[in-house]
């Protein structure tokens, strides 16, 4: 089973992929979508565009991404959630399950500490899953959440703290609420 | 040329279709997408999935929704991000630009006062659209904004604070980074 992993971000979004059928788990990809574009709704295209084609390459069973629970301001909270907004429903449009982790579970997961440093999750992804060098921080954070999804769903991990966000392309024919004339 | 308002929120989308050809604008259609689902990733899905069924039943031509300066906490924020992100990015995916426009101008614009109520906005638009009856507020909101665009682009909103955020579907080729095997 293809797993997909999502840090997303406003400027970078990570993401890493693993193959989760065997006994251990095995590096298949990672990187970071770059966000180049100057205007909201362009840069929100790419995040799009960009899980859509990993979905399309790599075709994952299941998706896990990064849960925020404080952002800094309000102001990046935003940011940080029309990028989250527009990678989620790029995944559940292609009737893809999100399952989501908080940051600290992640860090727990990865390297037994909740909080770890970013150097200490490169090595230890990379540890885990047998790299040649050290991923790039963003795709270290994300193979780290698709590893976390892997040993959650395995009953490996202590504190129950993923929640199933399970998604299918439901169309409602009532949305539509108020027409005056 | 018809355009679509947008209101995004967590719980209610509203929006608000005129049409901008004639010397005044004309009601066409209004409501709110009212979003059901429990789980996250399935509550963008039906704005993403509203959005596109009235982009492909009323064509418009230029989207246009409301921008956020602050929400009231990063909680709120984010969740607002996550609709928000999810109505935009389903606007630049049909090729759309979307412009944005901050709600002391749509108040202002319509109303004549920035700080204007909801049943102000509600009376306000009911009587420029020449409504037999009051719309619902969110979608009184939306029709706002989309009145707003229609002035702004006549050079008749006083305050420039739109945004143009031209949105093109672009695909880049080099998004991803790093790949350490």
């Amino acid at each position: 089973m293809i797993l997909l992993g999502i840090d997303p971000g406003s400027r970078r979004t990570g993401y890493g992929v693993i193959d989760a059928s065997g006994r251990v788990p095995r590096y298949i990809a990672s990187g970071f979508i770059r966000i180049t574009a100057e205007e909201l709704a362009q840069r929100l295209a790419q995040v799009y565009a960009g899980i859509g084609e990993l979905i399309g390459e790599y075709r994952p069973a299941e998706v896990a991404i990064e849960r925020v629970f404080v952002a800094k301001n309000a102001d990046s909270a935003l940011k940080l959630g029309q990028a989250r907004g527009s990678a989620i429903v790029c995944a559940a449009n292609h009737g893809l399950p999100v399952f989501e982790y908080a940051a600290t579970l992640v860090k727990q997961t990865v390297t037994g500490h909740g909080g770890a440093d970013k150097a200490t999750m490169q090595h230890m992804v990379a540890s885990t899953l047998k790299l040649d060098g050290l991923p790039q921080s963003d795709a270290a954070d994300a193979l780290g959440i698709a590893l976390t999804h892997c040993f959650s769903q395995r009953g490996l991990v202590t504190r129950g703290n993923a929640s199933s966000a399970r998604s299918r392309k439901s169309r409602s024919s009532s949305w539509r609420s108020y027409t005056p004339q």
